[in-house]
């Protein structure tokens, strides 16, 4: 059986957040079903660059790049698939609104199936009433949203990530390296050099 | 003595929710204090224009007008104001972060004075925790934060308001003028025509 | 009889000059129609965010929000309404050449109800034949179009206002809650305060 | 003695109306001298691209190239220049408030120096007050001001122009080709193939 | 017989490089076919604004006017134009992969007929090995390209060009004067002043 | 030893082709250096969003995300590096122009460590005079670079990659999962799932 991961992203996710994520997970041998509501394979999203400029409180918000969907969300089996991820960005807040997302979530979350969530994308896992007594982090302005689900809010460092069970989690795109390094040793991948 | 009304705005804040409301009220007769923390009268926010385009899942995000503030956010002493108001956008997430801000919020609400909130504004509240038990709404991707607050969330037209003792909100710009009609009719405001 | 009020806008109109105006009359109560010539109920207007940036000789320009037309401009009769509003931005070059826009605006005039006009919108009196010795302001560059009409123009503060006779008008946005005190007074609106 | 034409520009020319000409005259050996109120020989200008969108009132504004200054304004005696150009965008209405620039347009009218302008342009000689009983044509929403001012406005194609004794003039920069042509047959040029 | 130059162009071309071009050599009185593979008369290519901001490596780019094609591509006979000009932008790295625009230039070279390239258009006279010992120059990122197809590259100022037998050459749009003067001067065409 | 990566890259490289592939290399266990001719570790460049839109010729270009550089250019010893990636987008023309960022190349080459290459990346390959009778790849408007310069261009689809020696290279940003499997792989890195 192929290696399967499935992203659940949506319009105005961070661009790196879906896309970047989506190329590591292939780079170390998995096949990546990205799916979103409402779309079929084929169809395309559209994508935000978050960054920071100088003298701004938070995050400027560009277009970055249209990506393509590759599977039918309807179509979603949840037993065809070893983890799940999910991207920031401004997809996060809607997505956590769909009922089948939710329940998706919740599906991998009862298997103890791995799980890893960057910045906004722990949104998701809350709605989901996943983190009861977990520790996560997020993007810190959803601190909030951490804690009133009951999950235990991990301050670390920006380039971080943090592991408890089956779940994982980062505040930034800078967390990818670690955070997917994290996730995909929780799906038993290994990676040694001569 | 004059009548006073706070706005809590940031960087990102969309633009209308707080320039558009600042003009309403002071049409009324309010003198308005516009502060964001770190930033002293004669300072200027950047906004977000949020539009939705056909076929895109969410908002779609534009550079709105830089706008001024106008009163230091040190020196606000919330026994000088009869209400307060809270814009949506983007500065929500991270105002709620805010010591201070938090603080200014339950000052209002223990004093019972009016207090009303715009879209993503409301997660000001529900940080607060000012929103239990309370008939409230918000931009409907934030309805989980409404209802893990105890609020009540009330799924009403977008360009309805709701009101719940002292406390009035809406689920996004379309519903300024029924929401400053409840938040000035709180503060005692009267309107007649010949 | 609802209280209604007509907005002649139009493409690349400033965005707050129509979307902010038509909150804040319809928060004192009145019905308010957006038209465009060429336009029905339910089709959109691009707008225009005008600002300045330091060191800029004039204001830059952003894309705004697209805003809903709400009437048919081929349905207007102008026996329906109380008042009239010309807002600025790029749409008051064009519209001043459209004839039953200049009707529409004479119309008005000879029955001496209340018109308000800001920043550019001037432009649409001036060619109306309408400001001969009247007191009226406009966008600063649009002084000369003043001039040219007859009319006196007044080089008022920036967020002043200015009344005669039944023509009121300011120099741009900043001007809106005193453009529209005047505006509303002059149809009869009153303002109290417990 | 070289042959120098002087254009008067500014911030939020469009892009081609100022550049585009330039080369244009420089192309046929004028030596072109680029000024603008308040700039020396090496500011910049910012300057705008109008183009049309299908289903929009009018045009659109993009930002274009930044254009060089190369001669102080303050330093421009109307005595070295054979001839002077005004570009369009939104530059014009703000140049016609420049006292000193409506004296320069006026110097050159009263020496019957040729004098071409493009598009708003055409609104610096309405205000400098030239063009009484001139056939000129401009920019068809600027008909207005140059009814008001005397002018006879000529409605010709968008790449015609149309010449009244000293004064040469072109709706929109397609006219150039033809603009400048009529401009450097008054300067005395002439273009012969073998 | 008219005097015809023929422009391949494409999208993403520099505004100017194809614009400006353009109507400097209309301005002198030759008819101009603009076209591009794939395109026929009254479609529409949209350019790029390539500039250069403080502190940046390279040139920035914005989207500049879309420029309608006057000339159906596949209807191009060589037979019929007095000479061939190549702007730049980035059209100029994928219009070299057409072997009909290749084969073009190869019959102008052939003939010995003018060509003249701007910036990245000299690409498209480096793919078509027509520079072989020929004096020439380009945008300077493009020397390898010229080295490499045997061309000697000329180092000159970014408002100078090059002629060498029937090719004429410049950096970048600030050359347009020079490097058309060049070329309609091996065209026959003279410019005389009174 | 670490494991060390030397990425060269510059303002406007493609926004994926830096940085997601700056994140691959650090989740399989790399330390990546992104480094830039006159800039220090701290610095930032700008980059670009390329994608395509329909109807287009070619890619489209938009703003990315701002890049940290994490190493000073003028301290790299190639000695310390077990490869070279070189990232495509429009930094590599101007890259490819530094005599220190050729030697760089030729000193990889000359030891036969592991280079690899996408989009105009190659352009820097070819300036390098390096693949002669290599099986190579690049953006396919760069063929033209590849062949001038003795390479052996392979057409392969855009997510594929090729390897011919210490080479590996592939056509654009789809590509990145497998050209970063090949180029890690010569690495000596290996992959395992339990």
């Amino acid at each position: 059986m192929t290696r399967n991961i499935l992203i659940i992203t949506g319009d105005y996710t961070e661009d790196y957040e879906t896309y970047a994520v989506k190329q590591m997970l292939q780079l170390v041998g998995y096949n990546v079903h990205l799916v979103s509501p409402g779309k079929k394979c084929g169809d395309f999203i559209v994508t935000a660059v978050h960054d920071f400029l100088p003298g701004e409180q938070t995050y400027t918000e560009l277009k970055g790049h249209r990506i393509e969907i590759n599977f039918d969300f309807d179509k979603v089996d949840t037993a065809n698939y070893h983890g799940l991820f999910l991207p920031g960005g401004r997809c996060s807040e809607f997505l956590r609104l769909n009922d089948r997302v939710i329940e998706i979530v919740k599906e991998f979350d009862t298997k103890k199936k791995p799980i890893a969530a960057v910045c906004h994308g722990t949104q998701v896992l809350t709605a989901a009433n996943v983190v009861k007594g977990v520790k996560c982090t997020a993007y810190p302005a959803c601190k909030p949203e951490v804690s009133q689900a009951g999950g235990i809010y991990q301050d670390i460092a920006v380039d971080d990530a943090v592991v408890d069970q089956h779940i994982v989690s980062g505040k930034a795109w800078p967390c990818h390296p670690k955070l997917i390094q994290l996730f995909i040793s929780l799906l038993g991948t290994k990676i040694t050099h001569n």
